[in-house]
């Protein structure tokens, strides 16, 4: 099972190369929810989300004959552009399988770091194995974009800034999907706060995580039909599940119509963008903000990487 | 004229009350522009804009009987905001006397903090006449928006941040309308980097400060026709000018049209809401590039107070 060290290993990594994000407050969104909200601004991350923490430690962590190999990779979005920014800034070749209805802006940043994009139908074709034949042909390393150890702790020093910078925290509520963010995290919070308890949040329509963790198995869903784009995963990954079984105390969902009314709340009280992913913490927090008056909690903006063209026809729909 | 150690004064005024704002940067903005770039976003300071920083200072620097004798203010919106805040955070009565065409966003926020608030015609009232008439009927203490030494402080400690947080700095860009952000950060930084060049931006419709620096007086203007509502003042401010006759090289403009442009590409690649006159250093910095190549140049987001539906339709137009 992943473990702290592995965390703080990978902060040493991205010292100086990620950005330690601001926890942001208002007191407008406070009074709204009945709780005090500290919001972890992952979307001000480089390339736009936290996935950069976990790719650039993956690769980072390979010897100088792997990176010399290249690196091959699948993601519908956010975790591609990890990968090929933190290839280009490691000096190797990265080769990525992108959904060919993922947002434009992210496949178009994915190849602006100089990645070759492979497109595949997520509705028929297996990603994990086109990014595998890839692989077995040309060699180079695969990174996953969750169930893989390096990956989970680059993801979890998000959740280590938020323990060292948030002061005291009730509750943490994280984005998820595949379990990466989720499982990362929790490692670094239960060590440095044990009281504090911790929730996943994931979009109403894609609730296998939800459904995972109360049966006590890994359930595979249907692709979720979902407007958030990076959390249309099927089921959670292995290694990660062991981790949220372990130290998640729930998992919580939002609507597609919540999600919608915390980015709007989010552009006109914070002035920020976060795309339809990272506002998923935010909105399970506002379904269920019953459970968590007067409470200080902490949640992750994932993400801000969405066009303002998409960003409009959501807002206005 | 303003002193550096007024600056001081405020930022321990300021300390732990106003937040300390990020310096952020991006490879793709600095690619795009030839220089590298660092954006002090003072539209994630409270109430959405630097102006938090003066408001406060100004009223945190009054007796507690001038406190319970209650403030007046006139502006077209952010400063409005500052007043009405800090009087809440201070305990202290507000009237603020505001243009009835000022965004409904920024009206209804400074309802929101309590204020009272008073409108009226800026083609055809003078707001500083309202704002006295209702001082001598009512009393208390006016707190005018620029030209006001304790004003200039506080919006001096925004450069006090950047010449401490950012490194080395080669020139520096400031939004400006009445002058008093651009003359505090002048005070600060020529104060603790000397060798940095200042210069302000203005919205090319309304370069009043650009003509009366080359002239050396201070010259009027009729209202600028520009997006920019928060840059529409007719002159600089008598206070302001002598500091920025003496300590800044020169003033930049930029079309409305480079503004929006500088929104949309700091919504998407910064994922963060800039309001257009928020935008005006950044679009200035676009259209002189030529003249900072290579260099290290800090530019103020200077607020974020724009509702979606106006800040969607000038990305539409």
């Amino acid at each position: 099972m992943l473990t702290f060290s592995e965390i703080t290993a990978a902060a040493e990594r991205l010292r100086g190369v990620a950005h330690r994000t601001p926890i942001l407050t208002s007191r407008a969104v406070n009074a709204m929810f009945g709780c005090e909200v500290l919001m972890k601004a992952e979307n001000l991350q480089r390339m736009g989300a936290f996935k950069f923490r976990g790719g650039y430690n993956a690769i980072a962590a390979l010897s100088a004959a792997q990176r010399a190999a290249g690196v091959v990779a699948f993601s519908s979005g956010n975790h591609a552009q990890a990968v090929a920014l933190s290839a280009q800034l490691l000096g190797c070749k990265a080769v990525i399988v992108m959904p060919q209805d993922a947002p434009k802006l992210k496949i178009d940043a994915t190849k602006g770091y100089g990645a070759e994009v492979v497109l595949y139908d997520r509705y028929t074709q297996d990603r994990a194995a086109i990014a595998q034949q890839i692989q077995t042909e040309r060699g180079g390393t695969l990174i996953p974009p969750y169930d893989y150890l390096p990956v989970m702790a680059g993801q979890g020093t998000c959740g280590l800034e938020i323990a060292l910078d948030a002061g005291r925290v009730d509750s943490v509520i994280i984005c998820t999907s595949g379990g990466g963010l989720l499982s990362g995290c929790a490692i670094a919070i239960k060590q440095l706060l044990p009281q504090c308890e911790i929730f996943g949040a994931e979009p109403e329509a894609g609730n296998d995580m939800q459904q995972s963790l109360r049966i006590g198995e890994i359930q595979t869903i249907a692709v979720p039909d979902t407007i958030c784009d990076g959390l249309q995963t099927q089921a959670v990954g292995f290694e990660p599940f062991k981790v949220i079984k372990q130290h998640v105390k729930d998992i919580l969902t939002a609507k597609d119509e919540t999600v919608i009314a915390m980015m709007r709340l989010v552009f006109e009280r914070m002035k920020m963008v976060v795309e339809p992913s990272g506002a998923a913490a935010l909105a399970a927090l506002y379904e269920n903000r019953e459970r968590f008056q007067g409470q200080r909690v902490a949640i992750t903006f994932s993400g801000g990487n969405i066009d303002f063209a998409r960003f409009a026809k959501l807002l206005n729909s």
